[in-house]
Protein backbone atom coordinates (compact mmCIF):
# COMPACT_ATOMS: atom_id res chain seq x y z
CA UNK A 1 0.00 0.00 0.00
CA UNK A 2 1.23 3.28 -0.08
CA UNK A 3 0.90 6.53 2.60
CA UNK A 4 1.79 10.08 1.79
CA UNK A 5 3.95 11.73 4.13
CA UNK A 6 3.50 15.50 4.94
CA UNK A 7 6.50 17.08 5.26
CA UNK A 8 9.05 19.72 3.41
CA UNK A 9 12.01 17.43 4.35
CA UNK A 10 13.34 14.94 1.51
CA UNK A 11 15.87 13.96 3.68
CA UNK A 12 12.49 12.53 6.92
CA UNK A 13 11.03 11.06 3.75
CA UNK A 14 14.32 8.97 3.10
CA UNK A 15 14.27 7.62 6.54
CA UNK A 16 10.58 6.94 6.84
CA UNK A 17 10.70 4.85 3.54
CA UNK A 18 13.76 2.49 5.02
CA UNK A 19 11.37 2.49 8.05
CA UNK A 20 8.37 1.37 6.50
CA UNK A 21 9.89 -0.62 3.49
CA UNK A 22 10.13 -4.05 5.85
CA UNK A 23 5.66 -3.29 6.69
CA UNK A 24 5.02 -3.61 2.32
CA UNK A 25 4.26 0.59 3.07
CA UNK A 26 5.67 2.49 0.69
CA UNK A 27 5.99 6.10 1.47
CA UNK A 28 5.82 8.76 -0.89
CA UNK A 29 6.35 12.52 -0.27
CA UNK A 30 2.97 14.46 -0.19
CA UNK A 31 2.81 18.39 -1.37
CA UNK A 32 0.31 19.35 0.78
CA UNK A 33 0.54 22.25 3.63
CA UNK A 34 1.28 20.95 6.74
CA UNK A 35 -0.68 22.74 9.23
CA UNK A 36 0.24 23.38 12.85
CA UNK A 37 -1.65 24.09 16.07
CA UNK A 38 -0.06 25.10 19.24
CA UNK A 39 -0.68 21.79 21.42
CA UNK A 40 0.76 18.77 22.72
CA UNK A 41 2.55 16.58 19.36
CA UNK A 42 0.12 14.61 19.90
CA UNK A 43 -2.53 17.12 18.77
CA UNK A 44 -0.55 18.93 15.86
CA UNK A 45 0.14 15.78 14.33
CA UNK A 46 -3.31 14.40 14.26
CA UNK A 47 -4.89 17.96 13.77
CA UNK A 48 -2.20 18.00 10.68
CA UNK A 49 -2.85 14.61 9.34
CA UNK A 50 -6.43 15.24 9.15
CA UNK A 51 -6.86 18.57 7.27
CA UNK A 52 -3.99 16.75 4.54
CA UNK A 53 -6.29 13.76 3.99
CA UNK A 54 -9.42 15.86 3.34
CA UNK A 55 -7.33 17.26 0.63
CA UNK A 56 -5.59 14.49 -0.42
CA UNK A 57 -8.32 12.11 -0.08
CA UNK A 58 -6.11 9.01 0.48
CA UNK A 59 -4.30 7.99 3.13
CA UNK A 60 -1.50 10.31 5.13
CA UNK A 61 0.62 10.64 7.54
CA UNK A 62 1.87 13.42 9.88
CA UNK A 63 4.68 13.40 12.83
CA UNK A 64 6.18 15.84 15.03
CA UNK A 65 8.50 15.72 17.46
CA UNK A 66 10.05 17.71 20.34
CA UNK A 67 12.55 17.15 22.93
CA UNK A 68 11.44 17.55 26.52
CA UNK A 69 14.06 18.47 29.61
CA UNK A 70 13.17 17.31 33.21
CA UNK A 71 14.56 20.48 34.86
CA UNK A 72 13.17 22.60 32.30
CA UNK A 73 9.75 21.29 33.01
CA UNK A 74 9.86 20.01 29.26
CA UNK A 75 10.88 22.87 27.95
CA UNK A 76 11.21 23.12 25.02
CA UNK A 77 8.90 20.42 23.93
CA UNK A 78 6.08 20.90 20.94
CA UNK A 79 8.18 24.21 20.32
CA UNK A 80 11.44 22.59 20.08
CA UNK A 81 12.18 23.31 15.88
CA UNK A 82 11.40 27.09 16.69
CA UNK A 83 13.25 27.20 20.34
CA UNK A 84 16.47 25.25 17.89
CA UNK A 85 16.20 28.34 15.48
CA UNK A 86 16.19 31.41 17.89
CA UNK A 87 18.63 30.05 20.86
CA UNK A 88 19.78 26.49 19.37
CA UNK A 89 22.39 23.94 21.22
CA UNK A 90 23.87 27.09 22.82
CA UNK A 91 21.16 28.40 24.84
CA UNK A 92 19.83 25.02 25.62
CA UNK A 93 23.13 24.19 27.48
CA UNK A 94 23.42 27.48 29.01
CA UNK A 95 19.78 27.14 30.46
CA UNK A 96 20.83 24.36 32.09
CA UNK A 97 24.68 25.35 33.34
CA UNK A 98 23.78 24.99 36.82
CA UNK A 99 21.67 21.56 36.58
CA UNK A 100 22.87 18.19 37.64
CA UNK A 101 19.38 16.35 36.62
CA UNK A 102 20.33 16.10 32.44
CA UNK A 103 17.28 13.91 32.19
CA UNK A 104 15.75 14.26 28.99
CA UNK A 105 14.02 12.64 26.06
CA UNK A 106 12.59 12.75 22.54
CA UNK A 107 9.54 12.28 21.21
CA UNK A 108 7.81 11.42 18.35
CA UNK A 109 3.64 11.34 17.51
CA UNK A 110 3.06 9.85 14.11
CA UNK A 111 -0.80 10.12 13.08
CA UNK A 112 -2.05 8.02 10.39
CA UNK A 113 -5.62 9.80 8.55
CA UNK A 114 -7.42 6.92 6.26
CA UNK A 115 -10.35 9.33 4.82
CA UNK A 116 -11.79 6.52 2.79
CA UNK A 117 -11.89 3.79 5.42
CA UNK A 118 -12.18 6.31 8.45
CA UNK A 119 -9.54 5.46 10.34
CA UNK A 120 -7.55 7.39 12.29
CA UNK A 121 -4.60 6.35 14.58
CA UNK A 122 -1.52 8.31 16.58
CA UNK A 123 1.16 6.54 17.51
CA UNK A 124 4.12 7.65 20.39
CA UNK A 125 7.62 6.72 20.34
CA UNK A 126 10.43 7.97 23.18
CA UNK A 127 14.21 7.81 23.30
CA UNK A 128 15.40 8.99 27.55
CA UNK A 129 18.36 9.90 27.66
CA UNK A 130 20.68 13.11 28.83
CA UNK A 131 21.87 16.28 27.71
CA UNK A 132 25.52 16.70 27.55
CA UNK A 133 27.87 18.63 29.06
CA UNK A 134 29.62 19.79 25.62
CA UNK A 135 27.79 19.14 22.02
CA UNK A 136 29.18 16.00 20.33
CA UNK A 137 29.59 16.80 16.43
CA UNK A 138 27.45 18.12 13.68
CA UNK A 139 25.07 16.20 12.32
CA UNK A 140 21.14 14.89 12.29
CA UNK A 141 18.32 17.28 13.28
CA UNK A 142 18.33 20.06 15.60
CA UNK A 143 19.28 19.07 19.20
CA UNK A 144 20.43 15.64 17.89
CA UNK A 145 24.17 16.40 19.12
CA UNK A 146 23.75 17.86 22.21
CA UNK A 147 21.28 14.79 23.49
CA UNK A 148 23.01 10.67 24.22
CA UNK A 149 20.38 8.01 24.62
CA UNK A 150 20.87 6.02 27.78
CA UNK A 151 23.26 3.38 26.46
CA UNK A 152 26.54 1.68 27.43
CA UNK A 153 28.32 4.37 24.86
CA UNK A 154 27.07 7.73 25.52
CA UNK A 155 27.31 8.83 21.74
CA UNK A 156 24.99 11.72 20.74
CA UNK A 157 22.74 10.87 18.11
CA UNK A 158 23.94 13.62 16.14
CA UNK A 159 26.89 10.97 15.44
CA UNK A 160 24.58 7.82 14.76
CA UNK A 161 24.38 6.63 11.06
CA UNK A 162 20.91 6.35 9.71
CA UNK A 163 20.46 3.17 10.52
CA UNK A 164 21.43 3.18 14.31
CA UNK A 165 19.42 5.78 14.42
CA UNK A 166 16.59 4.31 13.31
CA UNK A 167 16.59 1.58 15.44
CA UNK A 168 16.52 3.60 18.98
CA UNK A 169 15.18 6.92 17.79
CA UNK A 170 11.32 8.00 18.94
CA UNK A 171 10.68 8.67 15.06
CA UNK A 172 12.24 5.00 14.30
CA UNK A 173 9.76 3.76 17.30
CA UNK A 174 6.69 5.65 16.25
CA UNK A 175 6.57 4.50 12.47
CA UNK A 176 8.15 1.09 13.03
CA UNK A 177 4.27 0.79 15.62
CA UNK A 178 2.78 2.27 12.24
CA UNK A 179 4.30 0.07 9.96
CA UNK A 180 3.08 -2.73 12.24
CA UNK A 181 -0.28 -1.77 12.56
CA UNK A 182 -0.51 -1.31 8.69
CA UNK A 183 0.92 -4.53 7.75
CA UNK A 184 -1.33 -6.21 10.08
CA UNK A 185 -4.65 -4.66 8.30
CA UNK A 186 -3.63 -5.69 4.96
CA UNK B 1 -21.61 49.06 20.00
CA UNK B 2 -20.80 45.19 21.17
CA UNK B 3 -17.92 43.40 20.54
CA UNK B 4 -16.86 39.75 22.15
CA UNK B 5 -13.66 39.00 23.41
CA UNK B 6 -12.37 35.60 23.41
CA UNK B 7 -9.86 34.83 26.28
CA UNK B 8 -10.01 33.09 29.26
CA UNK B 9 -8.43 35.89 31.18
CA UNK B 10 -10.90 37.65 33.16
CA UNK B 11 -8.73 40.93 34.27
CA UNK B 12 -7.57 41.23 30.55
CA UNK B 13 -11.75 41.88 29.89
CA UNK B 14 -11.59 44.28 32.48
CA UNK B 15 -8.36 45.88 31.17
CA UNK B 16 -9.79 46.00 27.63
CA UNK B 17 -13.04 47.33 28.39
CA UNK B 18 -11.38 50.11 30.35
CA UNK B 19 -9.62 50.93 26.94
CA UNK B 20 -12.31 50.39 24.19
CA UNK B 21 -15.04 52.44 27.07
CA UNK B 22 -14.01 55.81 25.75
CA UNK B 23 -14.44 54.77 21.89
CA UNK B 24 -18.45 53.85 22.48
CA UNK B 25 -17.60 50.27 22.39
CA UNK B 26 -19.21 47.42 25.00
CA UNK B 27 -16.50 44.72 25.64
CA UNK B 28 -18.00 41.46 26.78
CA UNK B 29 -16.28 37.97 26.96
CA UNK B 30 -17.15 35.70 24.89
CA UNK B 31 -17.39 31.61 25.78
CA UNK B 32 -15.98 30.45 22.85
CA UNK B 33 -12.61 28.46 22.22
CA UNK B 34 -9.10 30.48 21.53
CA UNK B 35 -7.87 27.89 18.48
CA UNK B 36 -4.25 29.20 18.52
CA UNK B 37 -2.30 28.06 15.50
CA UNK B 38 1.69 27.99 15.35
CA UNK B 39 3.05 31.21 13.56
CA UNK B 40 3.41 34.79 13.73
CA UNK B 41 1.49 36.58 16.34
CA UNK B 42 -0.79 38.35 13.62
CA UNK B 43 -1.71 34.93 12.28
CA UNK B 44 -2.31 33.42 15.60
CA UNK B 45 -4.80 36.25 16.49
CA UNK B 46 -6.67 36.47 12.87
CA UNK B 47 -7.42 32.38 12.44
CA UNK B 48 -8.82 32.61 16.30
CA UNK B 49 -10.54 35.61 15.44
CA UNK B 50 -12.12 34.16 12.13
CA UNK B 51 -13.19 30.88 13.78
CA UNK B 52 -14.42 32.46 16.70
CA UNK B 53 -16.85 34.59 14.35
CA UNK B 54 -17.96 31.77 12.74
CA UNK B 55 -19.32 30.04 15.66
CA UNK B 56 -20.74 34.04 17.47
CA UNK B 57 -22.03 35.16 13.97
CA UNK B 58 -21.39 38.64 15.56
CA UNK B 59 -18.34 40.37 16.06
CA UNK B 60 -15.57 39.32 17.91
CA UNK B 61 -11.70 40.52 18.94
CA UNK B 62 -8.54 38.19 19.92
CA UNK B 63 -5.76 39.23 20.67
CA UNK B 64 -1.91 37.49 20.54
CA UNK B 65 1.05 38.94 22.11
CA UNK B 66 4.84 38.27 22.15
CA UNK B 67 8.24 39.30 23.83
CA UNK B 68 10.95 39.71 21.37
CA UNK B 69 14.48 39.28 22.33
CA UNK B 70 16.95 41.05 19.58
CA UNK B 71 19.92 39.06 20.74
CA UNK B 72 18.03 35.57 20.80
CA UNK B 73 17.02 36.23 17.23
CA UNK B 74 13.42 37.03 18.68
CA UNK B 75 12.92 34.27 20.93
CA UNK B 76 10.17 33.63 22.94
CA UNK B 77 8.19 35.64 20.67
CA UNK B 78 5.09 34.16 19.78
CA UNK B 79 5.38 30.88 22.12
CA UNK B 80 6.08 33.45 25.20
CA UNK B 81 3.44 32.15 27.35
CA UNK B 82 4.71 28.41 27.03
CA UNK B 83 8.17 29.72 28.00
CA UNK B 84 7.23 31.46 30.49
CA UNK B 85 5.37 28.30 31.80
CA UNK B 86 8.20 26.50 31.52
CA UNK B 87 12.04 28.28 31.92
CA UNK B 88 10.24 31.63 33.67
CA UNK B 89 11.84 34.84 34.27
CA UNK B 90 14.82 33.43 35.66
CA UNK B 91 15.34 31.21 32.44
CA UNK B 92 15.44 33.90 30.25
CA UNK B 93 17.82 36.31 32.38
CA UNK B 94 20.14 33.38 32.29
CA UNK B 95 20.21 32.95 28.24
CA UNK B 96 21.12 36.83 28.09
CA UNK B 97 23.32 36.73 31.28
CA UNK B 98 26.17 37.29 28.92
CA UNK B 99 24.95 39.81 26.89
CA UNK B 100 25.03 43.13 26.96
CA UNK B 101 22.45 43.93 24.19
CA UNK B 102 19.03 43.59 26.63
CA UNK B 103 16.96 45.41 23.63
CA UNK B 104 13.40 43.91 23.94
CA UNK B 105 9.74 44.55 22.56
CA UNK B 106 6.25 43.94 23.37
CA UNK B 107 4.44 43.14 20.75
CA UNK B 108 0.67 42.63 20.23
CA UNK B 109 -1.71 41.64 17.72
CA UNK B 110 -5.34 42.61 17.90
CA UNK B 111 -7.70 40.92 14.95
CA UNK B 112 -11.33 42.10 14.40
CA UNK B 113 -13.80 40.05 12.35
CA UNK B 114 -17.30 40.86 11.87
CA UNK B 115 -19.05 37.97 10.00
CA UNK B 116 -22.33 39.59 9.07
CA UNK B 117 -20.43 42.65 7.39
CA UNK B 118 -17.96 40.56 6.21
CA UNK B 119 -14.79 42.30 7.90
CA UNK B 120 -11.10 41.40 8.76
CA UNK B 121 -8.74 43.89 10.43
CA UNK B 122 -5.83 43.49 12.55
CA UNK B 123 -4.19 45.92 14.37
CA UNK B 124 -0.34 46.00 15.84
CA UNK B 125 1.01 47.41 19.17
CA UNK B 126 4.39 47.69 20.56
CA UNK B 127 6.65 48.97 23.69
CA UNK B 128 10.22 49.06 23.44
CA UNK B 129 12.42 48.75 26.21
CA UNK B 130 15.47 46.35 27.73
CA UNK B 131 15.62 43.39 29.67
CA UNK B 132 16.66 44.13 32.96
CA UNK B 133 19.31 42.81 34.82
CA UNK B 134 17.35 42.08 37.86
CA UNK B 135 13.61 41.57 37.99
CA UNK B 136 11.53 43.96 39.59
CA UNK B 137 8.80 43.56 42.11
CA UNK B 138 6.14 40.88 40.94
CA UNK B 139 2.46 41.72 38.84
CA UNK B 140 1.06 42.05 35.74
CA UNK B 141 1.47 39.09 33.55
CA UNK B 142 4.61 36.82 32.24
CA UNK B 143 7.68 38.80 31.79
CA UNK B 144 6.79 42.37 33.27
CA UNK B 145 8.76 41.87 35.73
CA UNK B 146 11.88 41.75 33.91
CA UNK B 147 11.14 44.23 31.11
CA UNK B 148 11.38 47.94 31.29
CA UNK B 149 10.17 50.20 28.66
CA UNK B 150 12.26 52.84 27.53
CA UNK B 151 11.29 55.89 28.84
CA UNK B 152 13.02 58.41 32.21
CA UNK B 153 12.40 56.20 35.26
CA UNK B 154 13.29 52.64 34.11
CA UNK B 155 10.34 50.87 35.82
CA UNK B 156 9.75 47.43 35.35
CA UNK B 157 6.06 46.77 33.33
CA UNK B 158 4.98 44.92 36.42
CA UNK B 159 5.59 47.68 38.86
CA UNK B 160 3.15 49.94 36.83
CA UNK B 161 -0.76 51.01 37.77
CA UNK B 162 -3.23 49.27 34.83
CA UNK B 163 -3.74 53.08 34.01
CA UNK B 164 -0.11 53.48 33.37
CA UNK B 165 0.74 50.14 31.54
CA UNK B 166 -2.56 50.92 29.15
CA UNK B 167 -1.50 54.17 28.49
CA UNK B 168 2.21 52.80 27.05
CA UNK B 169 1.75 49.05 26.59
CA UNK B 170 1.51 47.10 23.20
CA UNK B 171 -1.71 45.69 24.12
CA UNK B 172 -3.35 49.54 24.86
CA UNK B 173 -1.53 50.73 21.80
CA UNK B 174 -3.23 48.05 19.33
CA UNK B 175 -6.60 48.18 21.55
CA UNK B 176 -6.70 51.82 20.81
CA UNK B 177 -6.40 51.47 17.10
CA UNK B 178 -9.44 49.01 16.99
CA UNK B 179 -11.24 51.63 19.04
CA UNK B 180 -10.37 54.94 16.75
CA UNK B 181 -11.57 52.33 14.16
CA UNK B 182 -14.69 51.06 15.53
CA UNK B 183 -15.55 54.60 16.44
CA UNK B 184 -15.06 55.60 12.62
CA UNK B 185 -17.31 53.21 11.51
CA UNK B 186 -20.16 53.94 13.65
Amino acid sequence: MRVLLVTGNQSKVAEVRDVLKPYGVNVEKADLRKFEVQGEIEEVSMLAARLAAMEALEPVVVDDSGLYVEALKGFPGPYSSYVYSTIGNEGLLSLLSHDDNRAAAFRCAVSYVDPINRVERTFLGEVAGYIRREPGKPGGFGFDPIFSPFGPNGVPLSEMSVEEKNAISHRGRAFRKLGEYLAARQ
